[in-house]
């Protein structure tokens, strides 16, 4: 494996330079040699501390360079740059004032996991979700030429991985057909989280073998020029078209030329010096140009760089505790096949600290993205129309399971959500069982094509949606706060959602046999800990299950809200009460008998869901009760909805999140209790 | 201005073949020459048709040979032709056994304005909204290559301007990176709806110069082989890349080629011969090619070709009556400057026929789009901030108007909705106050921006979603039913819906005043007629109006569902019922006193809007006044909810549909009564 640890150049080291930057004001007097070591020494501050406390990282190492040259060069916060998802930022926030803060990153009231305008002026946008800068950029830089606000210079920095989303494509086309003067830095890694898919990847293979080919265009032309025998000139009289054919051919920027923007590159991404005098120069360009700079993801961390795409793709983040003394701890590394808990590439914290002390003890139970992936692979093995879809989150979905054991039924679209569900609606109309596996705030990306291409077409497709609900330390722009929302009102569509990981696999064997669109939502994180079902059994569709016969309070939870009815009611049990507790297990097709039931038989139903309450699943359940009373003129039980709140919530570990919003069994019996207190029917 | 009427050939009129076509196979026998015949018998039948009753005109025309020859060579539906948005497969409905029913489409009962799986086995996917045919047609041939279903030849066509939608280009991107051999028809008729904008048009402009640039790639060849004094040779000797490279630069497929795609072009789109030429090559390759074709947009229509782009955007849907003998209909022709009513460019029917009937004796009042475009342009020049953005929809939005009124504070983005709100969060980053200037139903493609890049982050940007609710003639892929559904969970938006063109104004300027995400729904078609507020006046954000006092019943409306209510109250009056009457105006914030009262002071509260019920406005009423209930203790009304049902409308005239869906006065008044005649109060 060769030397471990950060890769220091000693001659760089004359006395730490960094704890002086308090700003990007003070990298501007620095020499590029100072400039390079202070990007080395936040490389080490970046390996020291996110190695402890867990976090984004290997994309952070490839950026280290880029933020100090871009700072040394721009007048933040008047010149805007822009970090395309805000994972690869941590470098920008330790030069933007926030380096004392970084051991807070992703924690509970610490910094943002990614840029956030509230929490510094450095922080232009907001992001999370992949490709969103380009166009960010174009409508700033237009304001600007227009005269609105203060001008200044506009930079976008994104990934390869990013430019496959179909929204970086249409500003890139956007930019380029206004001139829009605007840089886009390509940093190119050759990874999204998953190493990249698609044609455009293979282009970037094609011209990032040599990362001085920037300059070959002037060399083309230079040798040509200096042909012998007069043929330079020859080719000249061809015409000049012939002449920058010849270039072109050199110069890897085709695919952005013809879109109309200049290109440049392919610039090392790691030495100072080069990256400035390109930004220099693309800066002072008065068209939008593309800067495509080559970066190797886990520089200077070597168990990433040369654990190849595999080391980059596991060191995507860092998991607490993995890196000691600036080496991998030896417990961090997975065994060659880990079953249990599934190692989640996007997420360094998948095993929640809690669970991971009680690992001695006894086995934690898998994580509910492990039992999918699993139940997938027997679904797979038994039909071979089963077929697992991927938009570039292959760990994360538990999808690259699949892809070993099956990987003729098994796509990676890349960063292309949208394009993901077109895929599987066009598998679906020849036959196919596809099954979207796409985190529940990813899936927002293709709502029209679940609108008009899946639900509209009444078309066979699955969409297993990960991470709904609340998902911790990402924050805000990841949590799975909305599907049931956004879902529910769309016809043909079937809603289901699991108590625990036994029904997650009849649900998908469930799915798998259903004729026409069908969702599963279920939680990030440990699941329940109880057996599976073998085999899986196909439950019927819209109804749900009485969990433990009670009286005067009714709760029904569904999916993981389950849970959270369960422990309300042991707390109630404590005040001599003893409700019902329900899976509802759809909120569409809703089990209207079972509503019906706990309407006419308690005082009081409370509905507990990890969505927001407009239009969720309890608002499923008051519509149909209101809707009922009507018909059968009957009265019935109060209503009460638990769920997330009309805001977005925080990052930061689940169980402080689910403590702050209320979404605990003890924050549910305390609302039972005040309920009961006050007239319990409607009528009262 | 020339010839009007349609262009005939008078030699390949040797007796017609059309009626002897009653399906694809009828094709497979017929000479080049008799099929150029059966396309121009296509396009006679297309004009004296579609010019009586109204539709989609200019592109049905320009794609006749397309459709015969790809038909003619193709076993449909074995073979899959897949049609972008599909308001160019008459044709293809023509030559599918639907000739005889042509003249009733898009009317209610009759045959779907776009293609349509349900209507025939030839209608592979339904479609209506643009850029979704190559990722059909991925998943459709990665099904066939894994053995699932019967294999086939699959073939997208696809227009220029649906290109400039990112989820096409992952979709390309993907076809490249798997080399899944479909075929991709690029129909280029230089034109969206509007006239293309961005990079990639240009880039077509470029190479469309010349329809038989196909052949430029061999002719280069042969040049550069036979160049004198040996330069050939030469040139040769410098390595096959350059002259790869010199080649490229005349076949302008390189776009194309970087993405892993084969390209040939530019073909001549209206010679059947070239085209069957060009196709039997691209569907024999072993991989992804695309087939660059050049169309005219209302070809054979001398009064849409000639007209220039203007032309081809008037004529791309026909009014009814529009044409009379094959020549435009004098009465259809615009005045230069028409302010009332708005031509609408996507949609021939704005004008619904009970209004034009009535257009004699009163002038019929202004449509919607019409009244917001003046609002807008008003606004506008009022604060320089204010910018207008569309995707491609700048007649129908109304825009058009404001590009020539201000120019400067006017963009179109292509069809790129996603790019659309991350450009105005962009501008409003920067302090500007852009409006998306959007229809209902394609901002669905951009939930997930106004998720993550527009609420998230609380930015002013305005919404103005057109056609809220239904649509009409263009069917279920055009109406509007589930905006207020899939905005109203999101934090931080502002839910408005004016009752009329008075309040439509009042709440753009609230909206231009407001700082943060807001947006307001309108309908399609004529406005109310009531006087326009002048000067605009602002109104209290959250708080809704009582129109009319009554008792027992009040009756809700939510924009063009307090029209419905004003009728039904009408109705109840003969019942001697004196309902109260109430215009929401603000779905979030609600107004919670106003519904409070309603509540406490009726035995039943009738909401109305023109979305689907589930999480819509109804449901906002709903929610709050149980959860109201839970904190005063209080009784209440019950809430009986009337929107759209739970199913895909179809097309036809708003009126009929409406009808069709319980959605008018005198409905809702049956509703009413019904209500009322069983136990009106909760705890009745």
């Amino acid at each position: 494996m060769g030397t471990f640890g950060a890769v220091t150049d000693p001659e760089l080291n004359a006395g730490p330079l960094l704890p002086g930057i308090e700003g990007p004001a003070d990298l501007r007097n620095l020499s590029d040699e100072q400039l390079q070591q202070v990007a080395q020494e936040t490389r080490e501050l970046i390996v020291d501390t996110i190695g402890e406390i867990g976090g984004h990282f290997g994309a952070n190492l490839g950026t280290c360079e880029l933020a100090v040259a871009l700072h040394s060069l721009l007048e933040s916060p008047r010149d805007k740059i822009l970090w395309d998802v805000g994972h690869q930022a941590y470098p920008h926030k330790i030069l933007t004032g926030r380096k004392e803060r970084l051991d807070t990153i992703r924690q509970y009231g610490g910094l943002a996991p990614f840029c956030s305008i509230p929490e510094s002026e450095h922080d232009i946008m907001g992001a999370g979700h992949a490709s969103t800068s380009i166009g960010y950029a174009v409508g700033l830089k237009e304001a600007m030429r227009k005269g609105i606000g203060e001008d200044g210079k506009v930079i976008a920095v994104i990934g390869d991985g990013a430019l496959t989303g179909g929204v970086a494509y249409e500003a890139l086309q956007h930019a380029g057909g206004l001139e829009t003067p605007v840089v886009i830095v390509l940093n190119d890694n050759g990874m999204s989280i998953s190493p990249n898919v698609g044609a455009l990847s293979h282009y970037f293979n094609r011209v990032r073998l040599n990362p001085r080919l920037f300059h070959a265009r002037e060399d083309v032309e230079e040798r040509l020029t200096k042909l012998p025998m007069g043929l330079g000139r020859r080719i000249e009289r061809l015409g000049p078209e012939v002449k920058s054919a010849i270039k072109a051919y050199w110069a890897p920027g085709l695919f952005f030329e013809e879109l109309g923007l200049a290109y440049m590159g392919v610039i090392d991404g790691h030495d100072v010096a080069d990256l400035r005098w390109a930004l220099r120069q693309a800066l002072a360009a008065e068209r939008p140009v593309v800067v495509h700079i080559h970066t190797v993801k886990g520089k200077g961390f070597a168990a990433a760089e040369e654990g190849g795409l595999e080391g980059m793709e596991e060191w995507h983040a860092a998991k607490p505790g993995s890196i000691v003394d600036r080496k991998p701890a030896a417990q961090s590394k997975p065994a060659p096949k880990p079953v249990v808990p599934v190692q989640e590439s996007d997420a360094p914290d998948s095993i929640a600290p809690e669970k991971l002390e009680e690992a001695t003890p006894k086995p934690s139970p898998p994580a509910y993205t492990s039992v999918f992936a699993d139940a997938l692979i027997a679904e797979a093995e038994r039909d071979k129309r089963v077929i697992g879809i991927t938009a570039a989150m292959a760990g994360g979905t538990g999808l690259d399971k699949l892809a070993k054991a099956l990987p003729g039924q098994y796509y990676d679209v890349g960063i292309a959500e949208q394009d993901a569900v077109l895929f599987a609606s066009g598998l679906a109309l020849q036959g196919a069982k596809p099954v979207c596996a796409i985190y529940s705030t990813f899936l927002q990306r293709g709502f029209d094509q679940i609108v008009h291409d899946v639900c509209l077409q009444d078309l066979n497709v699955i969409f297993a949606m990960d991470r709904a609900g609340l998902v911790g330390d990402d924050g805000p722009t990841h949590h799975g706060a909305f599907d049931i929302s956004y879902l529910r009102p769309l016809p043909n569509m079937v809603l289901m959602a699991p108590r625990d990981e036994a029904m997650l696999v009849n649900m998908l064997r469930t799915a798998v046999a259903h004729d026409g669109p069908i969702s599963l939502r279920y939680p990030r994180g440990t699941a329940e800990g109880v057996p599976l079902p073998e085999p899986p059994r196909e439950i019927e569709i819209g109804k749900g299950e009485i969990l433990q016969e009670g009286d005067r309070v009714a709760l029904l939870g569904y999916g993981w809200g389950v849970q959270v009815a369960n422990d309300a009611a042991e707390e109630l049990a404590a005040h001599d009460l003893h409700p019902t507790v329900a899976d509802a297990r759809f909120a569409k097709p809703l089990d209207t008998e079972l509503v019906d039931r706990l309407c006419a038989d308690h005082d009081l139903v409370v509905t507990i869901e990890e969505n927001v309450l407009a239009g969720g699943f309890g608002a499923a359940v008051l519509e149909h009760a209101e809707d009922s009373l009507h018909s059968l003129g009957r009265d019935r039980a109060r209503i009460l909805r638990v769920g997330l709140p009309d805001r977005y919530v925080t990052h930061g570990k689940p169980a402080l999140l689910r403590e702050e919003v209320g979404l605990t069994g003890s924050a549910v019996a305390e609302r039972v209790l005040a309920a009961l207190g006050s007239p319990a029917r409607a009528n009262a």
